[in-house]
């Protein structure tokens, strides 16, 4: 039941010797999801022992060469490696053109079909939908058109209290209307005082007769952004928030005209949408340490954390107790 | 006075968690001379040192995305740190096409020039000549339009033996004379019998007077081919080979049919071109030891070194000794 976010490439527009281009996998259970996948990307997933074959999704936030430029080398060796299955990519609709030409020069030995599907918004909006995840797109305000990404996942099937089913003597038909989620009328009786039965319409109310096993849960990603109000409601409760950190505070208006966040501008953001994690990424080169970047952070909204490369951030199950 | 070439990339089409795609850098004294820009290539550079303002030259061998996807990164990192000076690119002409489609998507950043230079031989042709040294192209044999280069340090100056200056009592003109590769013819006199002074003409012959402080390098990038008889004529006296060790003999069929060359074939090739050092590298992902690789080439040819990302191999000067 993993849900988690694996950081591959923290660095911003220039990578460094430690610093990778924007690439990063969220694990949903067994599948994983490819967000962003800069220069490197596939031999970072190497290293850090990610599976190409469970990938079925690449969600590229927008097209500037460092979240980008990992895709070609990554779609040649899925095809190298015998992939037939579908391959999706969300990525906003000026990817349609790259992808044609790319496919047009070195596409000559990709036998999967790669299907894209172009991001269109200004608030958000489904883009992806499965049994158990779905997956919203969201502006964010960058140079060029950028979405950020929210994960959701679905709310798994309710639970019956088993301490009621017995004394309630419940049905399987019934435990399974519950477990849908409806309420449960039904016939039943009582014995009248003059010994007569008495026939009445007995409602089980689905809410105190059930639970959720365990909260749904949710990840939001938010790279290359200017800080701006919506965000934070677009994204509220999000568990963990990974969110585009590329300065600190000294260089604040470098970060409006370069159109991204401060550190602490990103722990606004999470402690607005009322986060539980916030992680810092896309750190510009210019930072050899990243201790002021983290405090700045930290002191809005202390559980935030640095991404490097190769962490992975969990969401742990957090599982309804009796 | 430094010659040396420096692997970053020693993976075949797929990479591995260690082993990048290919991307080389030739050092000749002072300038770098990048051949082939497989992804991550940038990122390797940072890792190895290398300054990416020392290099105004870039070779690519064929249009294949392992020896190609890390140039778009490349290229937008180095206008992102300010690059003015022009960057040439030597490749097969089928990149004009990938050139102005990058330049299109993502070239608004980059104010420096790319001047690309379409290779196109059948036979070894000069491509780059400097003061110090030419490039040589030549025509390999693999899937696609594919060139090798041959690297040649043209030869320095010539010096005069000290020895003879004092005795034959050279002037500076004569001296310059000589070290430009001419003979010296003087006037000369001697006494007769009857004590006249007969004049003559002397002939100082430059051959006599004159050696070269040091022997002209040269390294010979063969990458990506099937072994053919007319390779190793055209890289005849190179002192360093790189050459295509995709396969050991077990997989001599495979390295057909994907026009590779195995260890041994490329250990031949050297022996027959009469280089001094064969370095191995393209190594298939199926190995994880290269040692049966190592042996079979040594079998041929001792002087044999497999390359590993971030090893440097030297041409040793080999100075004139009085």
């Amino acid at each position: 039941m993993e849900f988690s976010f694996l950081t591959m490439g923290t660095a911003s527009a220039l990578p460094t010797a430690n610093r990778y281009p924007s690439a990063h996998i969220l694990t949903v259970r067994e599948r994983l999801f490819l967000i962003d996948c800069g220069e490197g990307a596939q031999m970072q997933m190497r290293k850090f022992g990610i599976s190409f074959a469970k990938i079925d999704d690449i969600f590229i936030s927008h097209l500037h060469g460092d979240h980008l430029f990992g895709l070609f080398g990554l779609l040649s060796t899925m095809a190298m490696s015998g992939r037939t299955g579908d391959l999706r990519i969300y990525a906003p609709g000026g990817f349609e053109k790259i992808l044609s030409f790319f496919m047009e020069q070195f596409g000559e030995g990709i036998k999967y079909n790669i299907i894209f599907n172009p991001i269109k918004c200004k608030e958000p909006v489904q883009i992806y939908d499965s049994r158990q995840l779905e997956v919203f797109a969201f502006p964010l305000v960058h140079r060029g058109e950028t979405y950020g990404f929210l994960f959701k996942e679905k709310a798994p099937q309710l639970n019956v209290h088993k301490h009621l089913i017995g004394p309630y003597k419940l049905s399987l038909y019934e435990i399974a209307r519950l477990k849908e989620g409806s309420d449960v009328v039904r016939k039943a009786t009582f014995k009248d005082d003059d010994g007569s039965e008495v026939e009445y319409e007995e409602t089980l109310k689905n809410e105190e007769f059930t639970y959720l096993p365990y909260k749904p849960r949710s990840f939001a990603y938010c790279t290359d952004t200017l800080p701006f109000k919506r965000l934070a409601g677009w994204i509220k409760g999000a568990d963990m928030v990974y969110h585009d950190s590329t300065y600190t505070k000294e260089y604040e208006e470098l970060a409006k005209t370069t159109f991204h966040s401060t550190s602490s501008a990103a722990a606004c953001c999470a402690k607005e949408a009322g986060a539980r994690k916030l992680v810092l990424g896309h750190y510009s080169s210019r930072y050899k340490s990243l201790e002021t970047m983290l405090e700045e952070a930290k002191e809005v909204f202390p559980a935030t954390e640095l991404a490097m490369e190769g962490m992975k951030f969990e969401i742990e199950l957090d599982k309804y107790k009796e």
